[in-house]
């Protein structure tokens, strides 16, 4: 019992990390999604994708994490990325 | 452009990050599955993953990411997670 305790103590320092992060990497993409809008650039770059997946895949390998774990990882995040550029690419409601 | 170069390489970075952070992660889960399959203690426990949620929605807020996001994120570890453990407490092979 005290071996799970100090791991999931562990566990949810992690966490925290993990939540940091991601925070961080949204107001990056945040900042891409208003350049793209901007330069009437289209919301989602396949090519750039293809290249962030392979990258990933092999970090995953190398690190020891699961390489169809960090595809859908990275899946959920870009899902989530592309849709927020659409939100800031969509004209203001005309009734606003 | 120059600008984009930029932020897409802090992605990058946050990206390599975020994938050593979550191989730590589920090594400490991997270490947490054995002790629960000899224990003989159910994979998926509600309780801790409530507390969890609750948590991470928290750090979300005051980190400045998305809580239903946050939410996302944490139930594709999971669910990966609980898969994981099931592995563990699974009878071997009887014809291996």
């Amino acid at each position: 019992m005290a071996e799970l305790t100090r791991l999931r103590s562990s566990i949810d320092n992690l966490d925290a990390a993990l939540v940091h992060l991601l925070a961080e990497r949204f107001k990056c993409t945040q900042q891409v999604g208003e350049l793209k809008a901007r330069a009437e650039m289209p919301a989602a770059d396949p090519a750039r994708e293809a290249v962030q997946i392979a990258r990933l895949r092999q970090l995953a390998e190398s690190s020891g994490l699961d390489p169809h774990f960090a595809e859908k990882f990275l899946a959920l995040v870009i899902d989530e990325v592309i849709r927020n550029h659409r939100r800031l690419q969509e004209p203001e409601d005309p009734q606003a």
